[in-house]
């Protein structure tokens, strides 16, 4: 936080949302459906059998049985990270945070995709950094444009970006994921560069169709890749269990730099418990099962009341990213959405530097949290706003 | 973080600490004794029934109800805060580096006293803060020393610190309460030059004996004193569960650079019902008299069987602080220690600048962990080590 003027530092803070109306349909947030949060009775209870070691302090780097499991995870998929690669955090944020103060100094360039996680730009500008944007097509992020960027800097003599900061599978906002290709032309040129590569995965497991992709850290030889893991979208976002695993100088760096007398013991034990005792791959298919349902019935329902806006069909995570009609403001929209009863996220805040002009004509909608008669209402709730906002558009007002 | 060299951040981790052989007795963690740790399974099972509040995101300012707890707990203490200047972090740690990062510039200076909590020093240093120390007698921090500081770096034109960081109940290392004339001294020069006071309480509630002194946040009608407390030595470490409370615009900076999608609403929650089932008093109870019985072993022991060591009787919180005779070392002592089975920490450790000089002598012996046995026969360990010492200095050699 070192010289950042102090009114900078209060701009970190993402504006306050407006409360709505208690009936209001919420399509904003990345909190779960109730319907699918396991029941942690048993685990909870267990973990307390062993108060000496939940209700103490824990190790700084987390609980050695968690941090073994994250290890034996990841190399399943194949990204081979010893549990000594795995630093236990406060979940995933918390994850980016310890990332951002082993690695920026207020000036610092960071490239991140145009548009990118909104609660990351906060985070990475708390610390003085400048955002280099770049682009996302269907196939993930543009890599051409990526090295391009850093060609250009290393020609200038300026110097390269800290790292490049991307969410690979079933992207937020735009619900893309990363083709293998891609990944592997990222990995290129991060290697050619020596970039660190920041890859945030909170949605990995939570994929309706397809096959799984290998995650950015199994394609990287160089130990480039600082992944970004978290039990929030899978399990609980309350436990505030994540983690970050990667090159074992870095994670050392921020061991040190992580002084709030380690993460909880307690949910780390929990999580453990729910994972030991064999639960995550049967609950795994009911929160797919789940999303995949309510990403149904909202696509469906889109298609129903808003033909003319266009999207694609995320085959995971919690979003559909919607494109707006040529002078359809995304702002205006969320406005109108909160007067009619539904929560929608206008497309500006999701870019870092480029938001009015590149995200007016956009909208984030979550299909996570509503259940699927809220979806229904939801979205007729979002047409009779985007109708209120047409109609005022045509005859010159409302902007 | 901006602008401090890699070297200086990792610089910032305390040394590792050796690993003690499995029989170790540990008189050097603020650990909980486990015979004190209470049983949260009914509270938890509470908590896990309100699963779609502890188990999704928590509000960023903390739960509602454990703030307008933790407002009237301070309130009945004479601390009027309300609900709305509190804000919860995942301990007085975390507490203390939010602090850090709304406060902080690199190069500003942070007035601590000479010995001050070990834990703070990292936490302020990776900031790129500058400490001033002061001495500290019985009475408390030298508030004479503080005020002519202040006087002689406002007229050198030099920038005031921004905090003054003090333990005033049952400081760490030294186990010295402050008296209320000091307090009132402390809170004057604070006013008198417009700096805030970061008052770390954690022990205020493991009191053997003696009435209460009013916290500083009680004697502060400029509000600028930001009171951090925490659950962590009365209830237990691991729920990593604490505050900050203060000014409200410092209150809404630090919820601003909180970033961290809220503190885990399970653990608080738990906290929350064990407090409102009315358990919390009598688990104080039963806290101070077991550390109470602890200290006294202790003392007794250390009378015993160290007799040429000084120290001031602790009326609560979990440390001894030993002088030592002239010329005996305290890293010299640890080490030796460590080989005959007891963990203690040197003095040295617990000072920002002048370890070398000033933190010779001392030791810091923990009684909170080890049970009453353990303490006897730690301390025989210790007075062991002191002899092989005493020995080699007579001698001339182990230094």
């Amino acid at each position: 936080m070192q010289r950042i003027p102090l009114a900078r530092r209060a701009a970190a803070l993402p504006p306050s949302r407006a409360p709505h109306p208690r009936d209001s349909i919420s399509f904003e947030s990345g909190h779960a459906f109730p319907g699918v949060l396991p029941d942690l009775t048993r685990e909870s209870e267990r973990a307390l059998t062993h108060a000496n070691e939940t209700l103490q302090y824990g190790p700084r780097p987390g609980l050695p049985g968690l941090r073994d499991w994250i290890s034996g995870h990841m190399t399943s998929e194949g990204a081979r990270v010893t549990a000594d690669q795995v630093l236990i955090t406060n979940g995933a944020k918390h994850a980016l945070e310890l990332v951002c103060r082993a690695l920026l100094d207020e000036g610092d360039a960071v490239v991140v995709t145009a548009p990118t996680y909104f609660s990351a730009i906060p985070i990475i500008r708390s610390f003085g950094a400048r955002f280099l944007e770049v682009g996302q097509d269907a196939a993930g992020i543009d890599t051409v444009a990526v090295g391009a960027l850093l060609r250009e800097r290393r020609q200038a003599g300026a110097p390269l970006p800290k790292f490049i900061y991307d969410v690979p599978d079933f992207h937020n906002p735009t619900g893309v994921t990363t083709t293998l290709e891609r990944r592997q032309a990222l990995l290129q040129v991060a290697s050619d560069f020596g970039v660190i590569l920041v890859e945030d995965s909170p949605y990995r497991s939570v994929r309706f169709e397809g096959a799984p992709l290998p995650p950015l850290k199994a394609l990287d030889p160089d130990n480039l890749v600082l992944h970004l893991g978290t039990f929030a979208k899978l399990l609980a976002p309350g436990l505030r269990v994540g983690w970050v695993a990667g090159d074992p100088d870095l994670i050392a760096r921020m061991t040190a730099l992580k002084t709030d007398a380690g993460s909880c013991p307690l949910t780390q034990r929990i999580v453990l418990e729910f994972c030991q005792a064999g639960r995550l791959g049967e609950h795994t298919r009911r929160v797919q099962e789940a999303y995949g349902l309510h990403r149904d019935r909202m696509i469906a329902a889109i298609r129903r009341e808003l033909p003319d806006v266009q999207f694609q069909v995320p085959s995971g995570g919690y979003y559909v990213w919607l494109t707006l009609p040529e002078d359809m403001d995304g702002a205006e929209l969320e406005r109108q959405a909160a007067r009619e009863g539904v929560a929608i996220i206008a497309g500006s805040r999701f870019f870092a530097v480029s938001g009015p002009e590149q995200g007016a004509r956009h909208v984030r909608v979550a299909y996570s949290h509503a259940d699927v008669d809220e979806i229904d209402e939801g979205v007729r709730r979002m047409a009779a706003a985007y109708r209120m906002v047409s109609a005022a558009d045509s005859v010159g007002v409302g902007r």
